[in-house]
Order: C-alpha cells, then sequence, then structure tokens
C-alpha cells in the first residue's frame, strides 16, 4: 500500500500562498540557519506526487532541486511532452490522486511526499495521507490559498510531535486517524 | 492603554466552531485533568469583551462562569436590557470594538480578554490585539466560523512560547509586531 505524506508550511491564518501564488512573507521568515527537518523527512520518501501549481512554481524558482521522482498530477500537462531538462526526473499523469496511488502500490512505491494545497485536499478526502508536518508560519496574512479545505467528514488527528523554533517556526506533526 | 489578549482554540483547519454554532468536536477532545492555562490567562485581565455570538453562545452553556465583568459589542443587544440574572456582571454596548477601546482605556481598564471570532477579527484590524493564545484541536472539520479573517495588510507575530498536552492540544502564544 502507498501512503501519502505532508510536509508543508502555513501562515497563522492557513494559507501556504497568497492569492497569486507568491510565498515571500514565508521566505523572509526562514532562517537558513534552523534545520526545519526537510532532509529528514524525505530521507524515507520514494517518491514525490504534486500537482500543476505546485509543479510551475518550483520551475519558477531556478534549477530543479528534487532528487526524488516526480509525478505531476495534471489532466492538462499530461496532454504535453515533459521538458527535455526534466526527463527521467518528472512524470506527467491525467488519473486520479486514488488511480495514481493504486499504480504506484502496484509499482512498489511505498511512501510519497504529497505536494500541493489542491493535491493534498483531495488526498486527505481519498484518506490517502498517513501523516502531516505542518510548519505555522508567524504571520497573518489575510488572503490565500489555503491548505486545508472541504470535507466529506471530520479527519480525527493524533498529534505524533511539535517543536518551536528560534524564528518563531511552530513545527507539528499530525497522524491521521483511520 | 487598553490592550485586547485572545484565548481561544481551533481545528487544525481554522475553525472555532462549525457551521451552526457547534463545539462538540473541541468539547469532547478536552481533556479535564490537562490544565491548559486559562486561569493563569484570566488571572491579571481587568475585563472581558465578546460578540453577540459568544454571549448567546456562553448563555446556553448554563451557570454564568465568568468571574470578570463582561461587555457585550452588539448593535441588537444594546436596544434590549441585560436579563436580569446577569445585572452588574454584564454590559450592552453599540460603540465600535476601538471606541470601546478607548472608554476603557478612561476607565482604567488596562487588559481585556477578547473572544468570538467576528470581534477578534475586527480587533485584529483595527491594531487592539496584543497577544494571543491559540490552542490547535487535532481534528479537520472541514467547514466552519474561521478564527481569522480578511486584513488590511500582514500582521507579524513573535512567538512568545508554545507546547503541547498529551491529549495532542498545541497551544502556541503570539505576540503581535507593530
Amino acid at each position: 500500500m502507498t501512503t501519502g505524506h505532508v510536509f508543508i508550511a502555513t501562515s497563522l491564518d492557513g494559507y501556504i500562498a497568497r492569492p497569486d501564488g507568491d510565498i515571500g512573507w514565508l521566505l523572509e521568515r526562514d532562517d537558513p540557519a534552523e534545520d526545519h527537518g526537510y532532509a529528514d523527512f524525505i530521507a524515507d520518501k520514494d517518491m514525490i506526487v504534486m500537482g500543476r501549481g505546485s509543479y510551475e512554481k518550483v520551475l519558477t524558482m531556478g534549477d530543479w532541486f528534487y532528487d526524488r521522482p516526480v509525478l505531476v498530477l495534471s489532466r492538462q500537462l499530461a496532454r504535453q511532452p515533459v521538458p527535455a531538462h526534466l526527463q527521467g526526473k518528472v512524470r506527467f499523469s491525467d488519473t486520479t490522486p486514488a488511480q495514481a496511488f493504486a499504480e504506484l502500490a502496484a509499482q512498489g512505491v511505498r511512501r510519497v511526499y504529497v505536494d500541493g494545497g489542491q493535491l493534498i485536499q483531495s488526498c486527505l478526502r481519498d484518506g490517502l495521507i498517513a501523516d502531516m508536518v505542518v510548519t505555522t508560519v508567524p504571520v497573518l496574512i489575510g488572503a490565500g490559498r489555503p491548505l486545508f479545505g472541504a470535507l466529506p467528514r471530520d479527519i480525527g488527528l493524533a498529534l505524533e510531535s511539535s517543536r518551536h523554533f528560534p524564528s518563531g517556526l511552530v513545527q507539528s506533526t499530525w497522524r491521521v486517524l483511520r
């Protein structure tokens, strides 16, 4: 079985980006001297699954920095070829998250980093997320793209751990209860 | 000068109540054996200011449990008398939060507990909140009354402290930066 795992930062009011996608408010509060645990998080993940929004955002940020295979779920991108410099690193697919996870399971992929607000919401609704590392950034931005969305029913969580950093970030790990 | 102080719980997706006001999801995750710090919080507050929604919610919860004077800001309630059993404990007023704080300052009231989502949002917009104790409850409820709302500009915060409880609650104290 393939499980989804989230590692993401939000403003205290729950946004992962401004309405136009800007994350400057996040980057300017990131202290590069602090280890927020991404390397530890990614170490046991086999793959990364993201939506089009996250993929296009990453493209604007310069060099491709993922050292895991990336699957982009997007009907729109699935009609296009993967850019030459990302061949072998990125695949596009037009399947649903549940279909994608079933195919990954058949391929022996076990632990997947799920990135992007819309995709995380879909995967939560479909029961594909096992745990989430949510880092709260000390700012209210008032509007933007929310991390969480509508749900068919409550999702109970168990707190695995929580820590905070001198920069003011609070990072909590939540396990999704079945 | 009078300062506003917040002490409130939200779901991980940022709601203080379901769309119909229900907080059963919160109460059922409250471990009465844990001290979440309300007594310490209220100890240095002179007064409580709330909106109509919070006031009416508290009325449904049985005995009046506040041991501080309560000011309810509501144009609608301000046209009515205070119920007999709350005379001397509760006042209604139709002023804006900023006017109310100015009047309280003139009366020597210094530290005010601000309760209720709509009122907290108004007070944040008007720069009346000094700090917030926000307790995150381990559940996603998918919809409801949000703690935070639209803002004319970003509000930067400083993390004062953060702690977590065996029940899975994460409680962080944020100071509002001017």
